[in-house]
């Protein structure tokens, strides 16, 4: 029974990676840098999506928001004047805990590609399953709360494994926390030691002009190739 | 498409509720009060269990331990002396992101049902899959974490309405966040009126004693209808 429902899951894989493939021509063709923005809910993706993209000049900024239900996030961004899809996992996608590529293509046609220099894909608030689906992005990105304890790297070791860049947030809570960050940071280190990370805090604005600065090279980069 | 898709959703839902009853049958024939504790990672699960199993005098307990990857939390347990079986799903099950009722049936045999009052099962940390599978428990106690953020119950309400008990955690926290506890309960109601609420710190031990009376009296409920 194991080995068919592997089958099915690996099929599943196959005919994602193909459909996100076809994205990445898109994204290509129209010089879009994209990044797929992951973490368990309530890291802090919208907050510090948000205080990145209020300020960078020079980058047109677009926005897909994935949620199972619901349009806070997508609301709250709208109002910085950006272009902003909602893909709700919940309506027609049977409450998926994830985005695949599938979902991603039905969404693009709301979003202006040929006006954007960066694409935020903003996946569900989960540490498993969206490290499994590639969407057609540049880079994927992960956020993680040092509320979330020192073991998170080892518990969901493909999860961190998926990401260049790994955002440390809410470090301005550290002095009211039983946090290791030193073992932390081994423990990111023993499953994904190539990963950049940066210390960020998206209440006090602590690390994310470096932040803006990774999207900004992202962002550029894509442009260079297209 | 969708269509097939979500009957295949139905067909295992449905198998997995036969295995459901199954579970139920041993758990009842043995007096064993059952729960099933969600969250999202990092939410406090295993530190809270750990505060209410160290002292709950008249009850044998015994825990299921769910992960992806790693026995973190079964190894903290069993410094506790209590029965432990960890269940991992990246091994044999594909790495799901939740527990289902099969899964907790092979785990079953490794756990001496006939000498425990109170069966912990702590589900993969996730705000979604957890809440669509029954494994035959008497209750399901979801844990939140006020550095969430207060949309949560509106991000994820079947995680939210599926529980009889939130653990709103790390409240130690709360003069340090820009937090609204109130939004958050009046949220919380919105999708389940019905949910018992305890304010809880795993941390300072604030609100650890009337969770273990709740878990003390589900103990008693079960014995007292075997």
């Amino acid at each position: 029974m194991h080995r068919t429902r592997v089958r099915i899951v690996e099929d599943a894989l196959d005919a994602n990676n193909t459909i996100a493939r076809a994205n990445r021509d898109d994204f290509d063709r129209h010089g879009v840098g994209v990044v797929n923005l992951m973490s368990a809910p309530g890291a802090g993706k919208t907050t510090l999506r948000e205080r990145a993209l209020d300020d960078l000049p020079g980058v047109r900024v677009g926005v897909l928001e994935g949620d199972v239900a619901g349009s806070f996030d997508a609301d709250r961004l709208s109002l910085l004047h950006i272009p902003v899809a909602q893909l709700n996992t919940g309506a027609g996608f049977g409450g998926e805990c994830h985005l695949d590529a599938n979902m991603v293509r039905t969404a693009l046609p709301a979003l202006p590609l040929a006006e954007l220099d960066l694409l935020v894909i903003e996946n569900v608030g989960n540490l498993v399953c969206p490290a499994e689906f590639r969407v057609g992005e540049d880079a994927r990105i992960m956020v993680c709360s040092v509320t979330e304890g020192e073991d998170k790297p080892l518990k969901y070791p493909l999860m961190f494994r998926a990401c260049e860049l790994v955002l440390v947030n809410k470090i301005d809570l550290l002095p009211h926390l039983d946090f290791d960050l030193d073992l932390f940071l081994h423990h990111l280190d023993a499953v994904n030691p190539g990963a950049r990370k940066l210390l960020v805090s998206a209440r006090t604005g602590d690390g994310v002009e470096e932040w803006r600065e990774w999207l900004y090279y992202t962002a550029q980069g894509a442009k260079a190739t297209a």
